[in-house]
């Protein structure tokens, strides 16, 4: 049994690639993005009454990825050592290659056909298969356990040098929430587990910046922002 | 862009028809289910570390409908007579025909790949296309908002007459849960919204019984069950 789907929206994000964005809703809730109905579900008519609710559930493609075949992932969470089965993680690498996240709403724009929401993580581009309201009495499973992942992954330090926070402020009318959210992405400590040494350099494009930072013995530190428009 | 997939599972209902199927999980604790993988998901190696969770999400087809391409749906839950549209409910009329469900885990036997599932609102033979752990702190938004579903829906009176007492009794050891499957199921009041005079008659298959019961003032009462089987 065969099944054919189409998007119904593509998202445009504060992630400009999949380095950096993080591994689940809810861990950057600074960052903003839009979800862009396509024709023919662009009919203001079908998200009518959206309003009367704050959240909701997005089916989207991990769309930059293809799943090998491989039953088995390594989640980072772990340290990336050890293996999980993949219908027991969230892993992005998966069959069927479909993710799942609650968002926030900020917006309904009906003439556009576009909501803002918050809280996401998906990368710039990614085709959106599913859009439900968030249904708290149904939804929201307070008593759920979870031992693998209980809480969320623990924040790593992040320190900006002071020619960085400066060309933040600089900026602060264009990018008000930029600082927080360079903080966000960073905490979450976006570095392959194994590529972690002092003083080693990195970059991630986050709304029209590309952010440098480098290792530190504590966390990471931004040294530079650079504006990606031309 | 067309996006092919296949289901990994399906699954084996305690409701065999729609009629009687929850309108949302968590609404019938009682009703039971397996998740049957199918080859080639059917390796044990793809569910290993599920054990470390409570509940899952299940995406799924609702593939007894098709969606006629309106943008707009009346849902059950406003009696239907007031519209909304589609993404603004979890209608099963809807593009791509995806569902989206939290159920809690009874039991996983890796011999035979099925997971024991409870709390779920899935017809018999429900195609399975993305498993993935339900996890709090991202999942349980317990600050979420709903001014239109902002609790579960009411529920109304079920009575058993005293000869469906009785048959109940006599089948307990085969079907423990079977009276208080009945009533979550019923006390949802599954009856379309126009046609509920008092004395009507309705019938559904739960498990391996056809039940029989009818509208009364104050609700329903059930008045025969029979079995399936031949």
């Amino acid at each position: 049994m065969r099944i054919e789907m189409e998007p119904i929206a593509s998202f445009k994000s504060c992630f400009l690639e999949k380095f950096g964005t993080p591994r689940q809703a809810g861990l950057a809730p600074h960052a903003h993005g839009v979800i862009q109905f396509l024709p023919p579900y662009n009919d203001p008519q079908m998200i009518e009454g959206i309003d009367q609710f704050s959240h909701l559930w997005i089916t989207f493609l991990f769309h930059q990825n293809r799943w090998s075949g491989a039953p088995m992932v390594r989640p980072q969470r772990l340290g990336g050592n050890r293996k999980m089965g993949v219908f027991a993680t969230r892993s992005s690498f998966r069959p069927n290659g479909m993710g799942l996240s609650a968002v926030k709403i900020e917006g309904v724009d009906r003439e556009r056909m576009e909501i803002e929401v918050s809280g996401h993580d998906f990368v710039e581009g990614t085709p959106i298969l599913c859009i439900k309201p968030y249904i708290p009495f149904s939804d929201a499973i307070v008593e759920a356990r979870s031992s693998f992942a209980p809480a969320p992954p623990e924040r790593v330090r992040v320190d900006f040098t002071e020619k960085v926070r400066e060309k933040i402020e600089a900026v602060a009318e264009e990018a008000p929430t930029l600082h927080t959210l360079i903080e966000e992405v960073i905490a979450q400590n976006p570095a392959p587990p194994f590529h972690q040494e002092i003083g080693r350099l990195y970059g991630v494009r986050l709304l029209s910046w590309n952010i440098r930072f480098e290792r530190t013995e504590s966390g990471f530190r931004v040294i530079d922002i650079e504006s990606l428009k031309a």
